[in-house]
């Protein structure tokens, strides 16, 4: 019998609870798993980093850490934390990715919103090009660009790729650097936004972006809210440049009730649910942590406390 | 030069014309295409059996008669037609199947339709469960019940297959016969009709069928009208045991304005565009055979008039 203690909010109690208990019966380990826990008795702690526990010091057993996201930034620096610490990497967080993805580009490459929303009850029987007609292009290939790239593939979409550096992926029409930014943006008829947030990608859809856009284009972006300068996105889908886009991430969220993206009849806003933890699949990435150090084998995904990630 | 006769309504040359000359051009055949040809001078009919040509004795040079799309039981027992006769099979019909079906499938697995009908600006942040936590299954698994079945699979749902006679299909769990379809309807948290029409298969989803579903299952029906006991159905989304439907085929088409179906806050009507022949596709494969008939190689798709199709 091994000690776990659960060191975040009640919330993610109720979320994690059943998934870790699941996943620790299907590995076989005996283990009582709990919100509360004499510190010395502890074995492994399992934790979010805004968890009131932020003094490692008592818990003298412990053999590690095991973090409830990716994100360490707020605890990679805590000297009581001196046994090893594990970050997260979801499989399911990649997945939910590809599928919200491949969903609503599928949503607007069939139309669909004309027929969920049809009050005239018209009947125009009329198909849409095929997936092999239709050219989607995916801004950032990183991990989630290319797993997203991948199933548009599989679908038989014209996929292409842009990324700063130049990159290859099987099936995808690679572009790179500020040449290739121009290509990419001229043969989107739809865009993915999936590129990281840092200075040089902020605006990277901007009014001279959209402009070199097919028109009628659509934006997807579930990548990062200042990817998109607002004000020109709206003024693109009031001019029919942009013909709707698809919005998960913003740069202050909630979207506030009076952004003009809420009452835009262009506009669909999901709420920064396209790449979420997921607790089945992150309850098993856990267990199989705790398994490691039972067996005396490696942890996975361990942090480098000097890169801090 | 070869004189190719396009022989159906003037609606449909403005969708073929382009396409068959692009193929045409593609296939390097030097072809005069067109609406009005002297009989005694045409190579090959592109042919509608609605087509006001219905005598075919006059065609004395003509080397096939390649049909615009699958069903040739008006034509086939013509008399005068005494050349090959091609019926189509269009690739591009069962890659658009295969697009309908995963686009819907994937919108209600994501419940896409509160974000795009949300007029409070709800921002309600929960991620939908997995494709892998979810079980779709298909009701038919012929040929494009098979395709749709291999898209769903390369996405990760957990997919079933149910046919009258037993299926195998790698990563489908294939069930068969009356048992088997009580054990499909258990199990379809997403159910997917492309059944034939049958007398056997009339009102497969009728009251008895939906009570077997898990409670607040999807139905999604591009396969046949008569397969939906449609008053049944009306019960099973008032109740709640439906939650939705989405409907490309219907009894009476186009849906009749009275229909109740066009009211329901919980059906989705799309006006029989699931699978539909595709101008591009389909002109591809009556090209091949024109190529085919010059090259003295054999058609293919050819009608055998015994059997009638």
């Amino acid at each position: 019998m091994i000690n776990v203690l659960f060191a975040a909010t009640p919330a993610r109690w109720d979320s994690y609870e059943a998934p870790l208990r699941a996943a620790l019966n299907d590995a076989g380990i005996d283990a009582h798993l709990a919100q509360d826990i004499p510190p010395a008795d502890v074995d492994y702690i399992v934790y979010a980093p805004n968890s009131p526990l932020q003094d490692f010091t008592p818990y003298t057993r412990a053999k590690a850490v095991l973090n409830l996201w990716a994100g360490v930034e707020k605890i990679v620096g805590n000297k009581t934390l001196q046994i090893p610490l594990a970050r997260m990497v979801d499989p399911g967080l990649t997945q939910g990715m590809v599928e919200w993805v491949t969903g609503h580009t599928l949503r607007h490459h069939l139309g669909m919103d004309s027929h969920v929303v049809n009050p005239g009850h018209q009947w125009t029987p009329k198909a849409p090009p095929l997936a092999s007609e239709r050219s989607v292009v995916i801004f950032g290939l990183g991990a989630l660009g290319q797993a997203c790239a991948r199933a548009l593939v599989g679908l038989g979409f014209r996929v292409s790729g842009w990324s700063r550096s130049a990159k290859t992926l099987e099936g995808v029409d690679c572009l790179h650097g500020d040449a290739g930014l121009r290509d990419a943006l001229a043969r989107a008829e739809i865009a993915i936004a999936l590129l990281p947030d840092t200075p040089a990608t902020e605006n990277t859809f901007d009014a001279g972006a959209f402009a070199q856009m097919p028109r009628g284009a659509f934006l997807i972006n579930p990548g990062r809210g200042p990817l998109i300068d607002d004000d020109a996105l709206i003024a693109a889908l009031d001019s029919g440049q942009i013909a709707h886009a698809t919005l998960d991430v913003f740069r202050v969220e909630p979207l506030p009730r009076d952004h003009p993206f809420w009452a835009h009849q262009r506009v669909t806003i999901t709420p920064h649910i396209a790449a979420d933890t997921r607790a089945s699949t992150a309850a098993r990435v856990i267990v199989e942590n705790i398994r490691r150090g039972e067996a005396g084998a490696p942890f996975i995904n361990l942090v480098d406390r000097d890169l801090g990630y």
